[in-house]
């Protein structure tokens, strides 16, 4: 939305420019990584060198197709959450840009996690474990960074003043409660790997659905 | 379109900010994905380590550059054809982004399907036909999302009011004609493999052809 | 400049958006394929593993240095000729926006011919000569697309108005010249390709040097 | 900041286009650059292929992950000094444009370099010294191409009217200490590789920060 309002009717071009550098211009790089992360996920698929029977081969490979599957749907809701969190903000500060920075350098580590998981995925064993603790433990550093830019927009005065006081504590609480659910995701890698991945599936498409997130966030 | 629109003068502001997140950046994300995609298709084509006689073993690599060809051209047009349906919505709800996170999802996937192609078409047999039906498999199952997009946008009011109603059918008709075609490609691939991909390269050439086609779409 | 010149002042909004698709957005596309493949040059350059002297292996690898420099050269001096170009416009139809995809196909194949060019030259023989060829007959290649697109939008009465008539033959002469030392580097490929590509490099610089060109293009 | 503001009301419209090429589009293109080099850092990353101890084997890839994480924030960095920079000029000239293009081309050479690090760190020896020296070396040269830009802007009456003339001898100051200390670490990469790559990481650092820096550089 801020890309089409008026500055000059909002009275915000001040604020939106006081910062180090334009909301937009951050949230424009942002989306590029976004994109490039994402559609970089398919080249970590490869192509089977096969003598005969290319379709069994492929079949053989489904956890490469899940993981690209659950890993587009998961940096895509993100995607779509990173921009709601900028849109409460008027303008950014040094820490708030490094801290997205870092949470940017977990959503591009993505398909390298993808590429991990689709490889030890029902190997069964410590290594499946490992390959689902790593995937789940980006997601939760990459959680922690974007919580992070929240509590700091929150301290810093960053928000735009549209958003009503009473929703911060809501949002708060959502935060800690996403957080909660990819700690339990991670331990979980350890014992169940499958139903950790399908955590972080799970909370991916609970923040894609309709009226039952917080408004502004 | 709707970049250079004024919004004040049309009175949808309102609309199109209502959303979950502005159709501009939707579409700016989608251009993203269909920008590094069709780019990455490149990368599928390797080097041929040769002692002696390069030419021989790049002329060797032919179906790998009619693979870029094809689907250099068909991501093109259906970046245009995106682009279209995009101009006639006023406004996105989360289904809707939903819908189009997995259009991109195909759409990210097609360097993949294409080296898969390049490797296994002019083999004959099997593993051609199986990878003749991915091929034009995805395209089916981009087209299936490229539809609900469209049928989520009339049946959920999304679309601009500039449309007119007496369109629609004709362009849900256009929309059925090309999913059955590619139906019918996908069907072909376990026969005649080579007809099945010409079949995917002529819809989308019949989609740039100018004066063909429902105006708005 | 198009981005910024205000629509209603100009009158230009009819023009603008009364083809197939707004010509920012073509152009915004284009800019990400140039941008891609212009960055996607470095990951033909691969880590040489080696038990000791990487110096003297890394300095093995100079033509991969050199490819990489010429390459990002061309691409990044074609990118500001293609906007330099489309600058002219003020809007497109069908046809340009084919010859447009078909002109950025060759853009994005540069790294491919790049990677080609840094394996087989200083090889001598016919190797080196078909790397060459193909390099500098890529160019050729989005050259002759690069004039087509001219000479459609000449003919179809898409060039701004802003735009003198005294000045198309001058731009047509030049782009006459361009594909003429083109289709000379293509020729040299096969006799002494390491000139061949110093005219192809020299050709972009050309289009750098300030005041050496016609004014528009 | 430049995106936002009404040419209108600044006068400035016709400083910013009567470069060879509008500043925002260049700015964009560098900002493609950016972000595909630094989500392309990613790639670099292999999946270890073990039979047991993933973990291990992990482990034993810290280099890669160092790399990954000092040339993200590196490049992240970078990239809002980039915008900075461009801030502070009204246009660009051809001389501008081609040394912009031969820092992009130092920023993108580092997904390379980052391997390259990560390949031989820690290995001890000539081979680690080697792999520093290219590294900082390839910063080395960024900062002299930033410093060029600069200085082309001053020489050539490219700045914004906005900034005072008595900051430009302190921006003069902090370009010639950053290169000096960029020297400094070029030549301990000989000596004590590790401190080397340490203070690339430092400077980044240090424009990272708040408060310390000329305000519009």
């Amino acid at each position: 939305m801020s890309e089409k309002r008026d500055p000059a009717a909002t009275g915000e071009t001040v604020d939106s420019s006081a910062g180090l550098l334009g909301l937009e211009r951050v949230s424009a790089f942002s989306d590029g990584v976004f994109a490039i992360a994402i559609t970089l996920l398919v080249i970590e698929i490869k192509v089977p060198a096969v003598e005969h029977d290319l379709a069994q081969a492929l079949l053989a490979k489904w956890p490469s197709y899940l993981g690209y599957l659950v890993s587009f749907i998961i940096i895509g809701i993100w995607w779509v959450n990173h921009h709601r969190l900028f849109d409460g903000f008027v303008r950014a500060d040094h820490l708030l840009l490094l801290l997205n920075l870092f949470h940017l350098m977990c959503i591009a580590f993505i398909p390298f996690t993808t590429a991990l998981l689709a490889e030890y995925f029902w190997h069964g064993g410590a290594d499946e474990r490992t390959a689902a603790a790593i995937y789940s433990g980006t997601l939760l550093l990459a959680a922690l960074f974007d919580n992070a830019m929240w509590l700091r927009g929150v301290q810093a005065g960053l928000l735009s003043p549209e958003m009503p006081a009473s929703m911060i504590p809501a949002i708060n609480r959502l935060f800690a409660l996403t957080l909660l659910v990819y700690a339990i995701a991670v331990g979980l890698a350890f014992v169940l790997p499958v139903i950790s991945i399908a955590i972080c599936l799970a909370i991916a498409i609970y923040y894609a659905l309709p009226g039952q997130r917080v408004p502004v966030l």
